[in-house]
């Protein structure tokens, strides 16, 4: 309670309620006939996108994903102070060449899967601060460009081993703003880069559950709040293995998490989809936070929901010189606009 | 005037002036041979700072450069809520993975060579808005490392083309914070992608320039100054080349960039180090910032200081595909703690 920020050293408390304006998704054709088909604002029947290249399709899905969340609320592109995102490709080619479209002040970030989080709480601090109207929060990835960059390319029919999880290829964007209409952002918890020293680069749940716990309990203990305070807690993309790790890990700090924790990585594709331990990628926890999750708060299911995106930070550089895998998780608390929260779906 | 983010659409005006409270600079032999070897804080005899690889040792110079910071001032590690920064490795595993090692919450960036100011910027809008006390600001890079990633290993002994720049093997940390000593962070202007088309990936200075231009005239158009009013405006590593350009690109704006003009790439290396148009890389500016101009403005030579780092957002993969080089470039302005500007030299 002594340090300035708020309430802890990692949560910040916004004040002034930076609301979000407008969300869109857009997801690839599997990602379409998952779960949340229903859902999503866009589903692609080529992953290709009309492009060249996966990596130009994936930057073309942000960039439609952008354009649509202007569109959809009629948000002014020039009423946008920042642009603020990254995704999963080496030097965030998706974000930094999309923004050139935009032309708006760009704030690059790279927190792998947990990007879409990092950019809405640092977008929330740049409009709760005063320092923006309006901020752009967009992240994308695309299953074929990260299996190539990542892994090995597809054309190789290299076989996945069952730890594995299917990178989305999907976007989603949220726009803040500070009006005083819709869904806002009461909190957001950075989190502290963790490695427990999993080294295998195809179990990323295992990799980033310790990083999630840390910022959860951190979270929790800042805010003196308990997993029964949130209609839902949902993780990014832990898959179903790191969510049960994630689980095992809280109860012995002493929290235990019921039924209103999920993580969209496990949720999003369906059980018939061969996926292994479901989905990930920067793409995966943002379509689904700007689809279902928003939707339903529009429909006042959930008033109260802390949503993490987790992120393994390695690179194929630092496998290859068998470093361990260190993560990040980041959480932001989202509430319901009880004002107008029925207009703005 | 009418943006609320202070004056306009990309630049933040600090009200709370976020203080520098610590800086540090660390470089390998070749820089600490330059212009500026009686400026940095340590200067390495050996590239490798006694790692197994190029890569773990810009990590290891990270670590060492964000300890200094510390150190130097006696800021204690517990009073930092955020370490903010990035490098130019994939997935800026230089900054994620040492940031291991200070367990405080980490917002991870990718800014190119732009880094060290976004980073500053983002820092001392989350200082300025009372988000933080304390923030660690630091980029690292290496010329192994960036040869061997976004060029070629060095074992080849690929000649260099004329237009080319050397990767600064050095690493700068400022750390900002919500005291009453100590120069200041009084504005930030955040840059828009800009891509004029320049292919050429050995060509960063004329990549960059155009970003540069559109960054700075946005900034003297925002803040209704000129370039008379600064005591130094420094941009990041344009090499000759690139601050040539930017001169010409400026005066077509109708300013006029005088002898307070310089560029930290030309600067670093002296004319006998062979390094064509001069230094490059996120530590080019990162040290140069944290060593010669912040020590020049402890002395009282500079008291108003526009510090403008610039980045090529290029990868190898979109380099491959033919895609032009966008690039960005953010500007913060230093100003002088005249209370007790010598006190922390």
């Amino acid at each position: 309670m002594k340090k300035n920020n708020g309430l802890g050293q990692s949560t910040i408390v916004f004040k002034n309620k930076p609301r979000i304006e407008s969300y869109y998704s857009m997801v690839g054709k599997k990602e379409g006939q998952g779960t949340f088909k229903k859902y999503f604002d866009c589903i692609l029947n080529d992953d290709l996108c009309g492009q060249k290249s996966f990596e130009v399709a994936e930057r073309e899905i942000l960039e439609r994903t952008i354009l649509g969340a202007l569109d959809k609320n009629n948000v002014d592109l020039s009423d946008i102070d920042f642009m603020i995102g990254g995704d999963l490709l080496n030097q965030i080619i998706s974000s930094s060449f999309s923004a050139r479209h935009f032309e708006t002040p760009f704030i690059g970030l790279y927190g792998a899967c947990s990007t879409m989080c990092e950019s809405i709480a640092i977008g929330a601090a740049l409009v709760d601060g005063g320092y923006a109207k309006k901020t752009i929060c967009a992240t994308v990835s695309h299953f074929a460009a990260a299996e190539r960059q990542y892994r090995t390319p597809l054309e190789l029919g290299n076989q996945r081993p069952p730890v594995s999880q299917w990178t989305v290829t999907g976007s989603g964007c949220t726009i803040l703003s500070n009006t005083n209409r819709g869904h806002y952002v009461s909190m957001a918890t950075f989190g502290k880069v963790t490695d427990y020293g999993v080294t295998d680069a195809n179990n990323m749940g295992a990799a980033m559950a310790p990083a999630a716990s840390e910022t959860l309990a951190e979270h929790f203990k800042d805010t003196g709040t308990c997993p029964d305070d949130y209609d839902l807690i949902v993780t990014g993309d832990l898959g179903k293995l790191g969510s049960e790790i994630l689980r095992d890990l809280m109860e012995h700090r002493g929290y235990k998490l019921g039924t209103n924790y999920c993580d969209c990585g496990q949720m999003i594709f369906s059980r018939n989809q061969r996926t292994f331990q479901g989905g990930s990628g920067a793409g995966c926890s943002a379509s689904v936070l700007n689809s279902y999750i928003l939707k339903q708060m529009d429909a006042g299911v959930y008033k109260k929901v802390l949503f993490m995106a987790t992120g393994a930070l390695l690179s194929t550089v630092s496998t290859q010189q068998g470093e361990t895998i260190p993560c990040i998780a980041h959480a932001i608390v989202i509430e319901r606009g009880e004002e107008n929260a029925d207009d703005i779906s």
